[in-house]
């Protein structure tokens, strides 16, 4: 079993209550993960998922290895029958194939590049580890989904939504740098298997890719989207049309205290880290109806659920034997 | 309960009769840490501090996790009502927020920037955790203080000296950089709790913090100062008054073995890291009077005690609570 | 006891024995490292040796500090009576003493900067902290040496060998930058304790360090040194005599199925990363008699037999006193 997209979710209602369950006992399988080791590599910047992921583990009873791949480690190929005569010293399938040796659960965390979109969609280094790796592989946000923080926003919803169905926005805002469309991307994926009024709201020019969007609705008045709604999700994200490039940085798509009065009475939701008074006003995220801690307390109960279920399926490690078949995916 | 401060010491002369006593079984205390965790956040770089601290927790049975937020993690703004639209990617009110909620205590080294008094002595980095955590705070050495290290000199001296009230001399010595005050201004603060005839010397225009050394004895004639002195405690800083400038860099007042003839056979200390024949020549910080290992190693029970003080203090945390409300500081 | 070079081992054979007992049941001493700490010093990057190392120590039960010396701390100085007013922020006998106050095993890499032959030949890294550090050193490459790689290696080719006194090539192959001897250096220096018939095959121009060589047979051709191989083990380094310069860059060096064929069914190896298409073909390393992924799962035991073998000899520590005598080596 792997965790790299919200495609892995079986049964996202189940998940969601299984991941509640473990916040009120978060050391109840403490030993699940006695004796085993999570392999978390970075290739980009993190705090929340560095910290929580870890901690998740921890809870679990796991010993953690942590290591940043830019300054650590060797720079990587990728591509297959590459003559490495350039700047990578080392190719994905040895690396892969042999941090699979070390470890039990490998995470990884690779940003887009926000230059090549084909590249991007490749996800190539969540897919070289797929393909090498001989053990489960977990998206600790990769090039176009962060499907743990989805996870997280799924948790959090459930924990404050009132009875009725309710109306979802995620709204895009300004940002000074372009951001990639991972958490967005993964926030659409993750909508589109819960029962709401599920509304995506950005400049023109700021659609998602369509292959993910499909039929989720599109409106491109952001106050006539926040009409009635009950989650404000809020994110940048970079144009995906025209990749990766900032086309608007209209400050009228801040999210501020008058366009929440349009909701009903809506809370405030950001994967975080945030850009205030440019994203959002301090008004709305200092606000009660700010729920952007409670959001970031759940990415260790998110990313604790997928470690569990993995565990869950790991036979008893034969440790005397190198791991040479690939694992069923 | 924070320890970001010599003032959070209570009584000086029992917090350092608890270390000795934690000196002697560093392993007693193995499950008071069980399942509690300690993050430590570095903004500058750090060997004994880094290194001990995470000891004297693995002692005390806590899970570490260790951020360089420098390359690691995002860059920080801690200007209340900000318009992040330059290099900041994340608010501190966020960044404390969240961390507080996977750790049970957090650490930080934040360095003075020697650029801006002011800020320096509003300890941005420290203040802003103070202020928006909801866990206990340890200062790993701040902009003006390194409190951890000023206990682990009291200790120290409590093992070396003998029975008569100390003659203890802070020396200044010159040094190749611009260094921060933060050691010197602890350690005058921590003497000022001690039964000691305490003299600080140095150049003119050295002068520490006057709000700092009150009536502190200064003499700026460093042979005078060293006359039946029983502890040398020697370290650099830069100007507080021409703030952070080098201005003087005479090598008259390097420590040697001639000015320690003047003294009544003085141990000789300091924090480490130490430039030799610069700050003090090889013959002194290689006799047998030197005494800056057990200094060093005095590092790991000063942050036991600190740790233990904090986690005796931690009510059975709640773990499927969000923490909202700030702590009794 | 240290591991800092293959003329540590007492018996190859029986370490390779152990080890590979250790192979069998990887668990068996899990209380041995209980509350016992080992520090990782890394002043190189390090992906295989850094993981596997910890994943030994976490075997053994043991804690684990890791720490990147050139950008977590401070610039060492190791020259003896240097007047430390320039780069260098700390004497290696400070930070040595200092970090052997917290670890009971220190572990180091620190590569030869190929400049300087004679500082190289020093090993000024691993050798300081020989001298100054008071608990056993175990070398994770150093500038002469990466005798933990070759246990690995003498491990791995155990494990594949047929019954006969096997045919090993140590095969130079090229590469784009300028490559340490290192683990060349350790193969020959392990190859020379084992009954085998041992050829070392390059450009002239190649020869590794005579004195390490000493009557170890060499081959000029690499057409005929491949003849009847039974282990084909390929490595790139720069030139010995011409220190650390690239001589020569023949991509017929390449190891290519058809120099595979030469051979009688010979195992290919290489200590990895391995530039793929310059040292070896695609072809070679895919194929079924390629065992580099084996022997990259081996180096966790060779670190778990060194660190065992270590512990075994650790008196119960007596944590409150300061370790001022050296060790016997």
């Amino acid at each position: 079993m792997n965790y790299t997209s919200i495609k892995d979710i079986d049964s996202l209602s189940k998940w969601v209550k299984s991941a509640i369950k473990i916040k009120s006992k978060p050391l109840k399988n403490k030993k699940l993960g006695k004796n085993k080791t999570l392999g978390m590599l970075f290739f980009n910047p993190s705090l929340r998922t560095r910290l929580s992921t870890q901690k998740a583990a921890l809870n679990l009873g796991m010993n953690v290895m942590v290591m940043n791949f830019t300054n650590e480690g060797w720079t990587l190929e990728f591509e297959d029958g590459a003559i490495m005569n350039q700047g990578a010293s080392e190719h994905i399938k040895e690396a892969a194939e042999v941090v699979s040796q070390y470890c039990d659960i490998i995470a990884i965390r690779a940003f887009a590049g926000l230059v090549d979109k084909e590249k991007d969609n490749a996800e190539t280094v969540m897919a070289g580890f797929l393909k090498y790796a001989t053990v489960p592989i977990v998206n600790m946000e990769g090039a176009t989904g962060h499907p743990l923080q989805s996870l997280a926003d799924a948790i959090t919803m459930e924990e404050f939504k009132t009875e009725h169905r309710p109306k979802v926005v995620l709204s895009w805002a300004p940002h000074p740098k372009a951001l990639p469309q991972a958490v967005a991307t993964s926030f659409v994926e993750m909508m589109q298997l819960q029962d709401a009024d599920f509304v995506i709201t950005h400049p023109k020019g700021y659609e998602l890719n369509p292959e993910i969007t499909k039929d989720s609705k599109i409106e491109y008045d952001q106050n006539k989207a926040f009409e009635n709604a009950d989650f404000i999700y809020t994110k940048n994200w970079s144009s995906y049309s025209d990749y990766g490039k900032i086309t608007n940085s209209d400050p009228n798509w801040t999210v501020t205290a008058d366009k929440m009065k349009l909701t009903n009475n809506a809370k405030f939701m950001h994967c975080l880290p945030v850009r205030r008074n440019v994203i959002v006003t301090d008004e709305v995220i200092d606000s009660e109806n700010s729920i952007v801690i409670e959001q970031a307390n759940n990415r260790t109960y998110a990313a604790q659920l997928v470690l569990q279920k993995i565990l869950m399926t790991l036979a008893p490690k034969e440790a005397n034997k190198t791991k040479k078949s690939k694992k069923n995916k």
